[in-house]
């Protein structure tokens, strides 16, 4: 993991800014910033590293994965378009397929097909059955590259999305159900809120339940809207929000909505904040 | 006023971020931006072009003023401390009196005697007062300088202080006497909450009554408890918060306070919003 890190953050003009590492899921999440072709120069840096250095055949790990380098998304952050950042995947992606004969398929915004718009459909069966699959099933062709596993590294998705906000919402009960009924009514999987992947987990250790969530496209449903959402579902069965936590980054729009709304500012502008005229 | 702007911009380093002028006060404020050195100097170039230019033998406004160049606050922004700024602003003092023949008193963070930390008490009688006054009473004695006025631009007003977040909470209802007990209750000058001005206003074209504050340290009261003690105090008197709005700049952590609150964020970082890693 050192020696991916230290090649991407040797590219000039990229800046690692976060690192984290789960050893149940034997996985580890770089994450770096820069221009539209420094990030992607970064990205094959790793991508390089990871193929040299990991064989998925003697890989396990909880996660589900298909290759050494499983997932690499771009995400618009300033100065940006997301379509920048597809053209962005596509072409990190070719590369990683011709430069490293590891396969590539395209995810999200970056996709070609509607069922490769969902990175689970692409890691169905994960490496082991990817590895079958992939020579016989016309529907499971790379986007790039040739039509078999790398012997090693096995193969990547690469594509472009929005920054997605992990985020807890813990309820006042010990009631598991509570928390997994709101998750339901407000997931966009059971006709919920848009962009709004939810679950409802026990905290037993500490007399609460949980709704987790990931936000994948905080435009289409903000952190402000979830929340309210969650307080009267909550209220309508007798129960408290206790606290929410954010997990790792978010961008700081929904922070601006959310201080807005607590302030019930009439007209906010943000390059009111100081900050941010400071960084412009 | 755009001939000292420009010559305040015209320094190397430093930036412009705001200007604003009121017509009635006959006054201009304009801020700026930059490391210790080239902020220095940026007060120096406005105040030479301000001495230069401006007439207070013929200055009318209702806003109080003793000279030219009436008040230079310096600020601690990012990087640079309180003392950094009191440093600063005794060097911008002493040279505005060397150098421009101008009387200097230091005022806030910078004073040097308890009378002169408040800015009212070195405006006493503004610049036809202190015309008299600057000669024959020991007590107004300049800090740096002659205790004469300059023949044109009069005396100036030098030093360090935090920024200041100008802010109104608008109240619905059209009875000015509920703004005016409010704003009795939390300034500090009645015994409120420290570093908290206020002063209740009519807003007779709108229906409203308006709470106006300047909060002249946010750290010693912060906005968010501000807000909680109005709509406390607007409560037990059956009114409501209608709105409120930010007059200028506000720097971003009292934000992520209010933020924090709505969220019930257990445990939020401010190195968690994904700005402050891209200019960090």
């Amino acid at each position: 993991m050192d020696a991916i890190a230290n090649a991407i953050a040797a590219v000039p003009h990229v800046r690692l800014l976060d690192r984290e590492m789960d050893a149940s899921h034997n996985r580890c999440v770089i994450t770096f910033v820069g221009d539209r072709a420094s990030v992607a120069e970064g990205a094959l840096a790793g991508a390089r590293k990871a193929v040299e250095l990991i064989d998925m055949n003697a890989h396990r790990g909880e996660h589900p994965r298909i290759g050494a380098l499983d997932v690499c998304p771009f995400v618009p952050v300033a100065g940006v378009t997301m379509d920048d950042c597809v053209a962005i995947a596509r072409t990190v992606g070719k590369r990683i397929a011709d430069e490293l004969g590891v396969p590539v398929y395209l995810y999200e915004a970056a996709a070609t097909r509607p069922d490769r718009k969902d990175l689970p459909n692409i890691r169905k069966g994960e490496y082991e059955g990817l590895k079958r699959a992939i020579g016989t099933d016309p529907d499971r062709r790379p986007d790039f590259g040739p039509a078999r596993m790398h012997p090693t590294a096995g193969a990547t998705v690469v594509g472009a999305r929005p920054i997605l906000i992990a985020w807890n919402v813990n309820l006042a009960t010990t009631d598991v159900r509570v928390a997994k009924r709101i998750a339901k009514a407000i997931r966009e999987s059971d006709g919920g809120l848009p962009a709004v992947r939810a679950k409802g987990f026990e905290l037993a250790d500490r007399g609460l339940v949980q709704v987790s969530m990931n936000m994948i496209d905080y435009h289409k449903t903000s952190p402000l809207r979830v929340f309210e959402e969650i307080r009267r579902l909550a209220d309508a069965e007798g129960v408290a929000v206790a606290e929410s936590e954010i997990v790792g980054l978010v961008p700081l729009d929904p922070l601006i909505e959310a201080a807005t709304a607590y302030f019930k500012l009439a007209t906010f502008q943000r390059n009111q904040i100081l900050e941010t005229r400071l960084w412009e």
